[in-house]
Formats: C-alpha cells, structure tokens, sequence
C-alpha cells in the first residue's frame, strides 16, 4: 500500500469511530463539547493515529485493537495545539485555516476544551480490550510522553528559549521532547497493543525518535524556502518570530543532509521487520520528503 | 480518631509522600515543575487525599495501598485550581494567601503546570499495586468525574451563567459537577481500592453527592455571615460577584435546614457499615458546621 493510501485508510478510521470517544453535546456544558470536537475534527495528516494503528497491525496483524489508543493520542495533540493557541502563549488566531478555538469560543471555553480533552483521552485507552496489564503500561506510556517530563517540558524549553540564542544540543532536546515524545508515544501505544516484546519496542522508539527530529528539520527548511501556497501557511514565520530552527545553525544543505541521515536511522531501526514494515520505511522518506 | 487528628494524619501521609509522584525539578523544563509543586505543596485541608484514603480503609482495612490515589485525586484538584486562577477564567491574584500560580510563575508557566498535572495524576495510579483490572476502573472513574461531563462540565456551566438568574436546579447541577464530581471520585477510588462491593460504592457515592452538596451551601452561607478572620478572606465576595448561590433562593435559615438535609442523608448512607465508618460520619458533620 502507498503510504498516501495508507494516510488516507486511517484517517477514515478516525473519523468513523472518534465520536464514539466524545460525549454528546445536548446537555447543558454542550459548549465545552462543540469546542473540543471543532478543534478535534479539523483536519490534519493524523499522522499520529497512523503510526498507533500501523505499529499494532505491524506486531499484530491487525489495526482494531488501537483504535481507542489512536483516538487517545490525537485528543492529546488536539489540547496541546488548542493551548498553544491561546494568547498566553503563541496566540495564534488560525490554525489549519481556521480560527483557533479560543477565536471561535473564547479563551476560557478553549482553556477548559483542551483540559477535558485530556481526561477523554486517557478514558479513551481505558476502553482499550487488551490485557489489563497492557492498559496499565499504555496509561503510564501516555501519560508519560504528554507530561511534565515529555510534550509539556518541551513547550516549556521553547518558551524560555524565545529571543535568546540556545545551543543546538537544547533545540534537538526541545524538539525531542516537544513534538518527539508524543510521536514516540504513538508509535509504543500500537507496539504494546499489537504484542511487540521489549526489543522490538526499542527498535520502534528508535524510528520514532529519527523520523520526528527529520520531520522538524524539514519543517524549519519548509517554513526557509517553501512555497507558501502548498503549505497553506506563508513562509518566513521563523525568522519573523525570531524563533530558534535548525537553520540557525546550519546551511540548506546541511539541513538536507541532517534530514536524510535521521531517515536513514529510522528506516534501518525497522529493518529486521522485513515488508510487514514497507509501509513505515515508506512513511519515513514521505514525511522527509514533503513539501507541505 | 477524631475529625481534626484524621485530617492531620492524612495530611502528614499526603506531605510524606507526594514528591515520590513529582519528577525532579533540575532539569532544562525545571520551572513548570517547581510551578506545579508551588501549588500542590501549597496546603489547604487535603479533604480529598483524606476521603481516599479513609474509603480504601473502611473497606481494605489499611489505607497505604491508596496513597497513590490519594495523590492523583488531589493533582487534579490543583490542576483545576491553577486554571481557574487564570485571567481568562476567574482572575484570581491570591490562592490560600499566596499569589496564584500565574502571579508568581507567569500565565504560559501555570497554564502548563496545569496541564502537566493531569498526566502526573494519571501516571500515578498507573502505579497502584492492586490487580490490573482495577486499576483500569480507577482511571475511568477519575477520567470520567475529572472531564467534560463532570468537573470541567460543572466549570463550563459555572461560566455561562455569570451574571445572570440561573434556576436553582442548574445550580445543584452545576455543584454536583463542579466540586462534587472530583469528591465522588475520591470517594468512589478508595472504595474500589479498599475492595468495596458494587453496592457498597453507590452508598459512597450517596454520601459524596450530599457531603459535596452540604458542604458548597455552607460556604456559601460563611460568604454571607462568617467571620472574615476566621475564613482568611473577605466576606461578601459572592454579592460582590453577582455569583448564584442557594442563597438567592433561600433565606439563611432554610439554607441551614438544606445543610442539615444532605448531611443527614450523606450519614444515612453509611449507617450500614457499623463504628468504622464513624470517622466519616463525622466528617459530614465538620464540614456541615464548620467556620471557616
């Protein structure tokens, strides 16, 4: 399968069973419910989902099982963009050619829609029909990633990094941390699920970890030099902003070069799996490679 | 054991224990974590650790095997603190005579103390050593009462109708959710910790929804007629507000037989469980007639 196939397959699995995950709105906090479905069913890669669903199937034959858990991830990447948006922090008016959710519903029903998102997000992996103890090990796998020590300490580098100059070795921590995690997240919640050992797990978080920091640089490159009508967004917000990127520390080609090599490293971590893993090597060089 | 000596204790076993569920703070993302511990090293009555606790002892017969729980359930509590703190929500400078965690940290800094406390409760009763499939049931019952159609819904409805006449029902509806959803998860996780029966639980819901009730009507009456001293803040607050309380819809001294109602009620539905459970009866009471 093509990995834009694949993409596509998912995303439909999402959006068929995401509803089942978020309470219904006709009640008297309706509000709350509307703001974080707007934000939840705007769109996006679902890349995360993706990866939950491709690495159960990857060890387990089959994608089913994570559904819960591809559900869990996304309603967390959906609070932390909500947040991200408020004025306190980035204070983004639009997001995926949208206004943010603060815009749509105010700042305090968006504050309030990313809290509950998280709470549905973890309820979402208690519904998970595996093994108890895998349940256990997803809760503390998310909760994990997305905590202080993970997304959350992320965010916090990229604030106190703003307007100063920070090393390279804190920016690929701030990535690793801040987009990183909550990859590497999705990628363990389909191991676990699917069956994978311990060693296999490591292998996958290998691979998370390389594909995300490529992923990053090829945005940092992107946002340089890429076409502001395929991105959807204009470029140069970096530089405007002031923001750290990999391009403060080196050339394009350097940057092009960083890019293949985490691909590299991320294909070869899957490489004892043989073609069950064609579809991840694919996904790999499509998110390397990208122009949007 | 008297009330006071129960809230002491479990206060002490809270204090002795809660940096074990807190990750070090000497790291680059230190500051959200020291703004996190600011916050929930920042006192109030640990009402909720000690209803864990105390649960998971009127049915196990000891209460360590809750302390995790105990914790997790006062995270949340915090979490909710520090948000509604925020100036897109209530505005508030001071929180128990401190500054709020905004004031002292910066709003981007306590938006994500907040939200780096939920994953923190969730991690820690990943960490509960009971059999797996309660500790999956301990997750969906804090997930549920702790999101959109529980406390955060109680939040949403308390939103909406500032400044405006709300009836009495959406009042209740709107305290039960509020403060009394995060009560009844207490309640509910020492029960299921303590090995409760199904049955036994809905009498511990019982007793949470009246104590939660009883207890909001008489802050409500110490906003009107306590002693500012004594409660460590200004009386009056509620008027000042224009909030909704039980007391646009009832002179003081039906307020008092509301009071006396649902602590009643909430007594009655421990009655079955004999002289262990008189430590919580009277805490119905201590915190039905309490000053401050």
């Amino acid at each position: 399968m093509t990995v834009e196939k694949m993409l596509v397959e998912y995303t439909n699995v999402f959006n068929d069973n995401v509803e089942k995950f978020v309470p219904d709105s006709s009640c008297e906090y309706g509000r709350v419910i509307e703001a974080l479905k707007y934000s939840l069913l705007a769109g996006g890669k679902r890349l995360r989902p993706a990866l939950v669903l491709e690495f159960c199937k990857l060890f387990g034959g089959e994608y089913a099982p994570a559904i819960p858990a591809a559900i869990a991830v996304e309603m967390i990447h959906t609070y932390s963009l909500i947040h991200d948006d408020l004025p306190c922090m980035d204070n983004d008016e639009m997001r995926r050619g949208k206004p943010s959710c603060h815009i749509a519903y105010g700042e305090d029903i968006a504050l309030l829609a990313g809290d509950g998102l998280q709470p549905l997000a973890f309820a979402a992996l208690a519904k998970l029909e595996i093994e108890p103890s895998k349940v256990i090990s997803a809760v503390k796998v998310l909760a994990d990633c997305c905590g202080v020590c993970g997304m959350v300490g992320g965010q916090v580098i990229d604030l106190e990094s703003e307007n100063k100059k920070i090393p390279l070795d804190t920016l690929v921590l701030l990535q690793k941390l801040k987009t990183g995690k909550l990859i590497e997240a999705a990628v363990v919640l389909g191991c676990i699920i699917g069956g994978a050992t311990e060693s296999e797990i490591e292998l996958c978080k290998e691979y998370a970890l390389n594909i995300g920091l490529a992923f990053q640089i090829r945005d940092d490159i992107l946002d340089l030099i890429g076409d502001a009508d395929v991105l959807g967004k204009p470029i140069g917000s970096d530089k405007d902003n002031e923001k750290n990127t990999f391009l403060s520390f080196m050339s394009i080609d350097e940057a092009e070069n960083e890019v293949k090599k985490y691909t590299d490293k991320a294909k070869l971590a899957l490489s004892s799996f043989g073609e069950k893993a064609d579809c991840l090597i694919n996904l790999a060089d499509y998110l390397a490679y990208r122009n949007n």
